[in-house]
């Protein structure tokens, strides 16, 4: 089994439905990885060894899921030097998803995290796949040929909507 | 001079005008206090020390002010047993404050973060002297002393308003 | 049976399954606490007698929740001088709980609330605790345990999701 | 002089640039008006007996405004039989006018608040006018006068735009 | 039968559950009301005809409901020299009702709309007793039963919770 | 002079200066418009009579600007058969213009108004265009033109970056 | 079969339900339309092609919905010379709609889209039919019809609540 | 002068100041970049071009800065293999940012856009910087010296409020 490239992790089990699209979209692409609950505000101190330590394992890119006042993200990529993507999570204590978006994208000068839409860890899986690809060109190629795959869907539904 | 008991902290030296607002507020109540930057984004290796120690320092309430995404308030509740106020303040990088707002109250269960009004740094202070008067009665009256002088204020603007 | 040292109040008995998390976390630290409803609007004079009268009764810490225009915490904040939690309870009539949060968190300078999350009542039961225990040390050891089986829960999680 | 049958309040002397518009409107149209700081947090004994006092005073309408969380209107509307009409602040802790806005409107099930527009205390008249005027004729008279003046201005306002 | 004093109308009958409350409440005060559909935007003429004679018909306060952009209120003020209350709905169409109350709150200086609390009808209700009963005492005193009668429903509870 | 094909309208004269710039769009494409203040809520017979009548005067698109409550561009899509472009105005009395924007765009089902950004009194003026547009060819290619025009300004600010 | 006036296009099958009442709404009038999928981020390229051809092919107006990141209808309205009415779609994935409206709405100086409200396709049916119509008396007579009947069913629920 | 490794677009020279950052930041890290204006709305054909050959440049990450109706970022993704990371620009005619950050943020299934906060172009950079440097260590220790850096700034200051 190769080492994981990509961490997939979240703030509480209740994230696991969807941030288990991230991982799916990976293994679908052959990018290994490896999915676990890291808790900012129940285990910090995991978290603290856990962000210190990826890039040292071979990580190379962090996808970090979580909801309300979400840290999980932001203080990843405090501890990191590695890209960390963020998914924010309409959790049950959520306003409305406002809380967890907020709390990931608005991060300071100096401490970036790569936000993409309301529980679209699909979506982080793509990008971590593209920050990989960036310089594996095979990579690169699989992201091309799932975009393919997504127009080709939409033309097979115009189709069935003319006939 | 008495050690502190109160610890005021900020995420960056530009929201030390407002939060010296705390600071002032315990002094002017002869509460001990010490005041300090701590990043939890630029130095989240200070902060742990800092959140992991206060206790066993004597500190006894912690006040957290922070803007954007910010979670200095809410890291700090849960590496502490100590109680945490958080101050949200409307910085320049905050979307009217509601980023503060959402990441420093919609905390999770089990690591709450007393939070106040936005930019109310003076409001975290006179909590704090609550919080430490609800075992000192001599804090308490002063509590209730500064309670009679802000009706007193009113009072004063009343007479005029009729004259 | 000892004299409760926390008081925990809502404004309509509708906020009552939310607002008995916060009685029971305390009971679960053998903190005596009452519960009763106090309403602002319905019942302001039960409400002025209730706060003007807390601290004497031996009250060290008052825990109120409401929905909508919320106007209990404030208010008792405004007549007591104890520490006051607000908990916005995300009501039938609220306006995805926008409303109860700003009428509870945005204090004046002079009156703070202390507020936690949308329904976050068992927050509001630990800040209790923590404010109980910032001078009594065998409360403050009980917060400290109580985090620890958080932890615990997370990591038993974490061997779950790898085993 | 004859009593007042419309009395403005609100919470701060800061308050009083827009309040004294609703008291101007009122002078306009003769009707009796007194005009006071009520602070519903730093003077709520003050409050309580101005609410409860008001109508056998012989006032028939009151005007309350506040910023923040704002619970004169609510607090005066839950103490006194008479139709309070509730001005929301814009003031400088108030978030945009969200907190004043929905801390005055979200009125529960039995204590109404007649709100107008952000910063509308002239509108707070004209609506305390109309009141006043629906057993009064000649007031609805100067109601309907002035609503012809307004259109009047509108009408000049086109003819300039066409010259 | 008496003539109506109060007019209830509402913009479509998708709105007339929630509207019925602000009749029932009248009904129960015995003063007499009307209840009928006017749309702003589908029946503008029958909306102009009602708005312009209301008044000579003998009513006196008009209670009108409306949803998403909810023009009825404040056409119908900028028409009639009567008060006018708006009842915002959280109607299918909406946005979570903001749109409905911004679209009948914020009127400019000259028209005021006495808005209540989002599908707060019964207030409404209440509120239009009020403002007939400011120069009627026997009306006046069914308000303070009322109220009465909403303080021994929670005196209720607090026995029921205690026992 | 050609008779106006487009009118102007307005609510207040305070939008003047952001209203004009439909005009000044629409003539420089040499499409007759004319201009003026119609206010929903201080001449609402004016408003009728102007929405009654437009079409029979050979205007084939109304353009309406209005802030806050915003009821011009709604009433006068419900009276007239015509197309209506509605402007929100970001008004001193606007909240961030959120107001206008909901009270122009949340329409209900059977009177549409067509809805730009705010401000964009410019676009408006665009929108007419394209609509006289879409069955008189020779301005379809002034506004073929006019956007052929935008993208050279900004290939000549690429050459001046560039350089 | 007559060639397509109007087309209706959307980002999703899973819009079909709701972009269907456009076609629906044309198809009651007799314009003549046609109705497809165009994914502005899953088929670029044929969304590129369909808005540089649409005009070529004899359409007159464009309806498009979508929702989330919503940027189809404002792609096409730079692409295309036609007027380009925008349909925000409130989308599983989207948060209230809110993004769906403002990426919709808030396009820039130059390129508008005619933006009705959420959901709100059988409205963005009528202002094609009003576009069409503004220059083929008998399409507006159709309109004026539309508005009748409208008008009528208002009627006859008034004629049934007073029964 | 060594090919660009990073394109930074913008959708108008008014972004420049902001968008600056990006390339700055990246010039001290000697990643080589270039930067350009590319309109989505006023040249949309440049911008397919763009988009479509970025990559086979040996352009590895895209940064693209836009406001309001911000469709530039989200487009380029659809048309790129790269990963984009997107600026929301709080420019004038933004309401406040929201539509900025939303119109970016909130993308479908399939098509991610690295969105970081508003006016954030420093930590786009930054985040560019840590994609390139996911495979190349000697551009990693660069951000971790960066970091460094950071640290000892707030280090420094805490000095000076100390002494």
């Amino acid at each position: 089994m190769k080492p994981a490239e990509v961490a997939v992790i979240m703030g509480s089990d209740s994230d696991l439905p969807i941030m288990r699209q991230a991982a799916d979209l990976l293994q679908s692409m052959d990018i290994p990885c490896e999915m676990t609950i890291v808790s900012a505000h129940r285990t910090p101190e995991r978290m603290f060894q856990f962000a210190k330590e990826a890039h040292s394992r071979g990580i190379k890119v962090i996808i970090a899921g979580a909801g309300g006042a979400a840290h999980l993200p932001g203080m990843v990529a405090s501890l990191s030097p590695l890209p960390v993507i963020g998914v924010p999570i309409k959790s049950s204590n959520s306003i409305d998803g406002w809380d967890s978006i907020l709390s990931i994208l608005q991060m300071p000068n100096g401490v970036p995290v790569a936000t993409v839409a309301l529980n679209a860890a699909q979506n982080a899986g793509i990008l971590a796949a593209q920050i990989i690809g960036c310089q594996r060109p095979e990579v690169l190629e699989k992201v091309v040929a799932f975009k393919k795959k997504l127009e080709e869907a939409v033309l097979d539904k115009v189709e069935k909507l003319n006939s």
